[in-house]
């Protein structure tokens, strides 16, 4: 890495400053050769506090010698001001958009500070917190009584992304997701667990590389017969005989993102955004 | 809710569609006026794909009457070019910055396709994986012997936000955070639980309107000792003494969401972005 391909991007919002890390991130991963040094402001909600973000920014690029990349989703238009006068590469993320809605929507935006994570509203609020208590309370095939609230049941071998895939559907989607691990003891048998059958539409399964099973187990306990090779094998290759003989909708998690897996979820059983009427 | 206020959002990505969802949900939420219905199409990463896009949205159009507003987060030109023959406004979120970050980085684009929750980079796949582990481990007081390894500990009364902010920092931003629920046993000593007093410099405390705290209890035990007005109050009272008597800093959580009390808490640990190198 060349001192040349360095840069420090930062992020400033009048909020969280989450959108625009959000898209900041997107943009910038498409430049591979380019080190970059992440830094997010959140909260710029004044001239002053505008006017110490500037020197903040400008004092980063007299450092490195570089010109910073400045991603704002900035409301208050004397904040936006103050800070398109940094020295870097200022994208005024909400400005740039603002505009042509006003125009279509024939309305003036409430330019109402921090919106995207402010104001909780109050149902998405309820929604999110009791999804996380409901897959918290059915996490690794607890209270099985409960699927009849579920409304996913995620199952497949232990370490293939049940638990972080059930937290971030209910956390980001106020979905109610279970997860129930598909165990040596339960692979033996020629029929699916009994909760499983008697919540069989709400069954998604997920799948893994045996040998990536392996070496993720391995690390978690080495040498163990959970983690051997054959054993990890033979576990997939059953698991995904029942999604098979019991057309139950799978995925192979292998090389996805926890956000990948959860996207294609929803996709396959049309539940696009969850319950969240933003 | 008049009809003429009522608009169709379409968030078309060739990825997840989270960043094209993030951004618009930020830019519209500044409309109060208007209803908006949301659709996301991801994975749209062909030229086929995008045409079947072009006539879902086409469809809306003809069907409500008014133009859908689309947020586009794609990378292929062949595709881009499809999408903006859509009847709609057309919002080209990464080609309107990825000129000027060309130009300022001397350097093209790699052009690759849901590179923003795609590719599921090795180092932070395994962080959120090792901090969501640990995360459930210590939830709600378990496992206190694990709290040398936390990086946060989150203290506060039962039902004040603990397990969601625990849980949000652990998976979006990779920290090892555990949380301790001060209870009405632990409240009625005089000193700190001897697991919090080990690990001071790593507490933050969540506190909530004893009124908003009653609300919560009541509807999850209704009319319990639990959720007495009183009880709540006097928790409070005695957790936030505690919080000022050892300089514990702490946030009233009453009015904000998930990810605002992330930020606040990362701002004042200044752990900004969690361990994260995208």
């Amino acid at each position: 890495m060349t001192h040349s391909h360095h840069r420090t991007v930062f992020y400033v919002s009048d909020g969280t400053g989450i959108t625009a890390e959000n898209l900041g991130h997107s943009l910038i991963s498409q430049f591979d050769n380019v080190h970059f040094e992440h830094i997010t402001i959140p909260y710029i909600d004044s001239e002053e506090k505008a006017n110490a973000a500037v020197t903040q920014i400008n004092q980063t690029a007299s450092k490195s010698g570089h010109r910073p990349i400045i991603f704002a989703t900035l409301v208050a238009e004397e904040v936006r001001k103050i800070m398109a006068t940094a020295k870097g590469l200022y994208m005024d993320v909400f400005n740039t958009f603002i505009g042509p809605l006003e125009k279509e929507l024939k309305a003036h935006s409430s330019y109402t500070i921090g919106r995207g994570h402010g104001l909780p509203d109050e149902t998405r609020y309820r929604a999110r917190i009791e999804a996380i208590d409901f897959t918290l309370s059915t996490d690794d095939g607890n209270n099985t009584h409960r699927y009849s609230r579920a409304e996913i049941i995620l199952i497949g071998v232990s370490r293939c992304g049940k638990t972080p895939t059930s937290l971030y559907l209910a956390m980001q989607r106020g979905i109610l997701v279970a997860n129930y691990p598909l165990t040596e003891d339960d692979l033996q048998h020629s029929e699916l667990p009994k909760p499983l059958r008697e919540h069989k539409n709400k069954l998604f399964g997920l799948t893994i590389d045996p040998m990536r099973l392996h070496e993720i187990r391995n690390k978690r306990r080495p040498d163990s017969h959970y983690a051997e090779v054959n054993h990890c094998q033979n576990e997939v290759r059953q698991a995904e005989r029942w999604f098979s003989e019991y057309r139950i909708p799978f995925l192979n998690t292998t090389t996805l993102s926890i956000e990948e897996i959860a996207t294609k979820i929803l996709a396959q059983r049309r539940l696009k955004h969850g319950h969240f009427d933003y």
